[in-house]
């Protein structure tokens, strides 16, 4: 995701509307442990995250990206930041019983005046309760605020430019699950199409690239797909049995994925009516999701639809999407679910994931979309029913 | 990773050895949020770390496993754990604002009793700073200890079982690298050439069946491989670059990565020097690496070949591997780097990473390897030279 990818004056304006938000939470320095977030607000690009490194954004001047001396090329090459904005951490404190990397955080803190009102993203895989631990003790609990969330929920809104992005990603969904569909079929070893479908997802049609996406492609059959996140195994695709493939492509680190569902056989008549009742849901949904119109209002849709085919959903039916590192493409702020009553406005993107779990299957139909004045507008056209075979 | 994969008394014995060793910590219950140490101690599996999710070894008894009631039917399925060691935290809770899944681990120690002598993986990219608040509000901050690595120091050494599947895993990795040879040469877009690599990863020689690896294919060109951990885009390959793989194969979870370099053109000769200096450090080291020996003894092999052809190499040498999930695939206890004097054991398994970063060029020619009464025994066959193209 070069940085080159937006204009100076959307970065300029993503910092604008961070400074607000920290501002509204009494934060002076905000420290960005989400490689996401880090990405947003300088366009670092890069698989380090699995060491220390944050972005540390003042109520002034440029954001200063932070992290190993070995990934500082890293971070001059991908980001929009200047060589006077990059501070590295000793090579050698790397994974060290002894040392912690968040000392050298402190000390820069410390050179710049930045002792106070510091926000910390608490709920981060990449902040850990260590690295909060050192800075707890170096500048007190009270100079430490919880700022989670606060740089993703900045996010939820895409430019044009970010659209775009996700629409390439789109292009990428649409054509690993057209291989999805030709390679289905009894008999074929599921790794075997899983390596496909991933191959059609970073070489893409008409010589589109994609990136590696934040979750690996989700693929259970059978009675393995009454668990959630079953990822793949070896084992021949047999008659009888459901297999939702849950794939993303990736562009630039911007995400769209999409779910669907393919059968061996003659699909039963209780997954034939989940089916109808997961597309009726869909529509409705896309339908209402505009601005102004609440997550849980967009919610309801699905649950309704569920409902009265007789199934219960249990669990959330969509969450907001866009730029992501793994673990997670979901941005982790809203959810279509009961109690969220932020409204949505136009631009901002989710996955919807109207999924039914039964002990004996899972149906996976899923879309990803952006709320427009018209309704949801899907990101990645892709045919909606069970694909059904044999 | 079905936990099949290893016998009931080979996991008894996991648990004896972790609870030795908390019980050296004084740690009476351990909490593991690590993927990798869950599915070492349980068998579990799924790509459901991207929420709180822990295994539970309290003193005595099964360990139980804790996790968002959409992944049960995953933990049913995966583990070895029975019906009545697994429990789950309401669905509602997932990334809700007012709530948190940890409140729910803290009802479940209450009801056990085990409020004390608690161990913690304080840094761990899947225990965050918030969860361990949860935690410290509920117990208080001398209930809890840091348990970082506790369990991965039990992982060191290998059984027969576990070198099994990282050979399968080396076959895959070899797999890998032919595919790249066979496919790297001028123009080629390489993006095309890594949908090509991983597809060989997932999709191995004789039906064996890859798993996603812990980190994405790291594969850059000329100046780029100036900064470590660049994944990939959708430039040619062009003359005069050298580009360097740092890829694994991934097999039931085990890894076993190897980076070699090739280059378009004749390869220059400080490049040709680094490499001839690389080559003589992973000999040297490989027949160095015995039981007994030290980290730093190892270590040493490395930094003196470079040393001697006139390169300084500022980072650790190596880190052991095996079992992983993202975003690493280092078991993050010992370090091959001076200072750390642990000494090696038959059938402890490393990445020895002898990579040279300069500002022009990356060299990375990598090997991972078992320790045995001979020396490092490499667990891939891959010729190790730079491989020159035209």
């Amino acid at each position: 995701m070069p940085a080159s990818d937006f204009s100076t004056d959307e970065y300029a304006d993503r910092l604008k509307r961070t400074r607000a938000a920290m501002d509204r939470q009494g934060i002076e320095t905000l420290l960005v442990a989400d490689p996401s977030n880090m990405a947003w607000l300088t366009g670092y690009d890069g698989w380090s995250f699995y060491v220390p490194q944050m972005v540390i954004l003042h109520a002034t001047g440029n954001p200063l990206w932070w992290g190993r001396t070995q990934d500082k090329p890293g971070a001059s090459q991908t980001s929009w930041l200047t060589p006077e904005d990059l501070f590295d951490w000793p090579e050698e404190h790397v994974q060290h019983p002894d040392h912690h990397p968040v000392d050298s955080l402190v000390s820069l803190l410390r050179d710049r005046g930045w002792t106070r009102a510091l926000g910390v993203e608490m709920d981060n895989y990449y902040y850990s309760a260590r690295s909060h631990a050192v800075l707890d003790a170096a500048f007190g609990r009270d100079a430490l605020t919880d700022a989670t969330g606060l740089v993703n929920w900045q996010r939820a809104v895409k430019s044009p430019a970010e659209l775009a992005l996700m629409r390439k990603a789109g292009v990428l969904t649409a054509h690993m699950h057209d291989v999805l569909r030709a390679g289905f079929r009894e008999g074929r070893l599921k790794h075997e199409l899983v390596a496909e479908v991933q191959a059609a997802g970073v070489a893409g049609p008409g010589g589109l690239a994609g990136d590696y996406p934040a979750i690996a492609p989700i693929a259970p059959s059978g009675l393995e797909a009454s668990a959630s996140h079953i990822t793949w195994n070896d084992r021949p695709l047999v008659r009888g049995e459901a297999t939702y493939f849950e794939i993303s492509g990736c562009y630039h680190r911007y995400h769209c994925p999409v779910s669907r569902t393919l059968y061996l056989g003659e699909v039963p008549p209780d997954i034939r009516r989940a089916e109808e009742a997961i597309l009726t849901a869909i529509e409705e949904t896309l339908a209402r999701a505009r601005p102004g119109v609440t997550c849980e209002e967009v919610a309801t849709c699905v649950y309704e639809s569920v409902a009265r085919a007789g199934y219960v959903k249990g669990n959330r039916t969509g969450y907001p999407i866009g730029l992501s590192y793994p673990p997670d493409w979901g941005e982790r702020t809203m959810s279509l679910r009961p109690g969220d009553t932020t409204p949505l406005a136009a631009n901002m993107t989710f996955h919807l994931m109207p999924g039914l779990w039964t002990p004996d299957w899972g149906l996976a139909i899923t879309e990803s979309f952006v709320i427009t004045p018209e309704g949801g507008q899907v990101l990645a056209e892709i045919p909606r029913g069970i694909v059904a075979r044999g």
